[in-house]
């Protein structure tokens, strides 16, 4: 981006997530290309009002763009497709459509993915599938800032060839569309990968400097599982192995022993709680509140929707936080701030990001998301905070910014032709569903 | 309603909710008067094309209106009011805000859950609170069909003034406004109301033959204070008072014994869960799949506003169901058919109007929410029923029709001014918040 196009958001309440009180009404944000570069209260110097565009904020609240922090986008072709079954069942009727998939069709399911996170007011998101080369090339046109990565299960193969198509994936695409997107290097879990192969995979994240992501402790099934094979946690196994010695996403926690739980907050690692998923597939309730009282970095992720059935962020945060509370029985087990903190500054750390993202301060890359706040659901608005986490929508999101550009204003997509992606998922629904 | 006003929704998937394999494609509901004539599927006959109104219901998806179980709509006043605190300090939070608000307070904030109900997709709403000879003539005004009721707590007169307060409010509204206004008496809970108390209520009801609407069996508090006091449990205690001589709706029901689910499969009563409200306020999870199992009938219910912090049944149901998999850790303990139901037809029935309401079948009055499948996040329409529960929101509500009158079309309220609604709120915010 070299041109210095630039945007004033006016009239605004402003929610940086730089700390509980530091949200004030009547702002503005200044953004100069692609970053913040001022962020005031009451009226902007008389400079700023020539911006090549100005939103009147009036009514809207800013909030840092919303980070989801593991899902798995082509799986919105399987949406609804067979719900409601015991986890193996399920995964079975997955696998046998994801078989038939072609790159061409994942890509399409993702940008239908992509749809309905701007929609929702998501401004990254990190995702973890297959034909990852097709996909960056539509994060790249549509402006999402992503985290992309092919997860490599090993099989019969050994993973070496998975392996070597990832390294070439990371090559080509890590810091690639001004640095809104990055390659990561994926083991898909540890009972679908060996510690050997982990080690391979870890080796090469070392030499190509990018970060891993994976799953860790979904289910009671593979606790046992890695108990049964290596007689300790997954976790502790990762540990042995030197997973740890990269920045890794950790995709669930669900499953953590107070010894995992000191790993997890003692080194490079961001835990994704995936609420919806974990409470859909039965896999149990992670324990959130006691990660974050150890200082463990936690975000937010939706899943794929195969297994939530939406990308809607909004929900994920009112799931997460009332889980919690209900679940240990205590109303102050997590408060409504700290849930906004694991979608968007807490999500960035975890992701490894909040270097460009999850604040609104001057100097981080531009990733808004203005909701309104005029709608009968959230009146009165007796408190901005519980609001966003307790009453909010998805549908209330107005505007949706990346790196400066506006994906959505006034709910109207400016990247994406939402009924050519809708008629090639009609089609892809015909072949294969 | 003497007219004969006539409506035809055509081209629309129906979700009838009268057995899991009855919803269909393309077919057209027919409307006279307040009720509904002829669902059938295909093209409707020539006749019925001259109805005077028309809804192309292409790409939306046509069920009975959803039933809001367990409310106190004035305290949308206090949602977000004070959150993520210990129950009593919240509680003494609402109590110094509501023992000043007056009937005309109690009435806007009423309208203003009214509007978030409608645009929802609820029909039916089952209230108590005060105030409600008020209520009661903005529910005529507006169109909704609701169970109204003044809850009634002992405190040092003994009860007798509100209950006769609460007898004249019974004889003034039942069945008014065409059927659609129910009236019924409230002892509040167990821990509110003595024995002599409830049973003067009982036998009051029995006099006017109306329902009883109460809280029972919310929180470990509750069972510990009846217990100590009585020495058995809520519902056990409600049988030997006779209650459940009457038929009654019985908000929460967390805390249950085998014998309390016995007698509450055993007698008139519905359950109505809160799963949000019991979440956020940390009572704990209602056992609903066992509920379902024992033939109990339970509907659902979002409790006030204050406790939630929306009206939002399409979000009620999706908790109910995650909450009861993810707690169960048993992904087929509630099926996304037995989560609708909950919304619809079990409601009706818990709420003792499905006569009228909870299914779209002939002869039951048109209570019908129209929900528009055309977006992202529905997409692909793999399962029709699926997508309602899992992924459908309330915005995509397109049509809210109550008695065959269209209360909302095409997002548009048309028997209520939002900004007059809204003017009033900011102004009873501005003098008490």
């Amino acid at each position: 981006m070299g041109n210095m196009e630039t945007l004033l958001i006016k009239n605004v309440t402003i929610v940086p997530m730089t700390g509980v009180e530091t949200w004030f009404t009547n702002g503005y944000i200044y953004v100069e290309s692609d970053r913040i570069k001022d962020v005031g209260r009451g009226s902007p110097p008389d400079s700023r009002y020539s911006a090549d565009t100005v939103i009147d904020g009036d009514g809207m609240v800013a909030i840092p763009g919303l980070i989801n922090g593991h899902t798995h986008t082509p799986m919105s072709l399987l949406r609804g497709y067979a719900d409601d079954l015991p986890l193996m069942e399920w995964l079975e009727q997955m696998w046998a459509v994801e078989g038939q998939l072609s790159e061409e069709d994942m890509y399409w399911a993702s940008m239908l993915s992509m749809i309905e996170m701007i929609k929702s007011g998501t401004t990254t998101f990190s995702d973890m599938y297959y034909g990852m080369n097709r996909i960056a090339a539509g994060v790249e046109q549509v402006g999402l800032r992503a985290l992309l990565t092919q997860g490599i299960i090993e099989g019969n193969d050994g993973g070496d060839e998975q392996l070597d198509a990832s390294v070439s994936f990371v090559k080509n695409w890590d810091q690639a569309a001004n640095r809104r997107i990055h390659a990561l290097l994926s083991p898909h879990a540890p009972y679908t990968c060996s510690p050997a192969l982990i080690e391979k995979i870890v080796d090469r994240a070392h030499e190509l400097d990018c970060s891993i992501h994976t799953h860790l402790a979904e289910t009671r099934d593979e606790i046992r599982m890695v108990r049964d094979s290596h007689g300790t946690t997954p976790i502790a196994l990762m540990e042995n192995i030197g997973l740890f010695t990269r920045h890794v996403i950790a995709a669930h926690g669900v499953y953590l022993t107070d010894e995992d739980r000191h790993i997890l907050s003692s080194r490079n690692v961001g835990v994704i709680h995936n609420p919806k998923s974990n409470m859909k597939l039965a896999s149990g309730i992670a324990p959130v509140a006691t990660m974050l009282n150890d200082g463990i970095t936690v975000g937010l992720g939706t899943d794929g929707a195969a297994s939530n059935n939406s990308l809607d962020m909004f929900e994920e945060m009112r799931f997460a936080n009332l889980l919690q509370k209900g679940n240990l029985e205590n109303p102050t087990a997590l408060s409504a701030y700290d849930t906004l903190a694991m979608g968007t500054a807490g999500g960035a750390r975890a992701l490894g990001i909040d270097d460009q993202a999850g604040t609104i301060e001057p100097g981080k890359k531009a990733d808004i998301t203005l909701v309104d706040f005029t709608q009968a659901h959230v009146l009165p608005v007796n408190d901005v905070i519980s609001h966003l986490i307790y009453s909010a929508k998805a549908e209330d999101v107005a505007y949706t910014i990346v790196d400066g550009r506006l994906l959505m204003a006034n709910r109207e997509l400016t990247t994406i032709d939402e009924d050519e992606v809708f008629w090639h998922i009609a089609a892809i629904k015909d072949k294969l569903l």
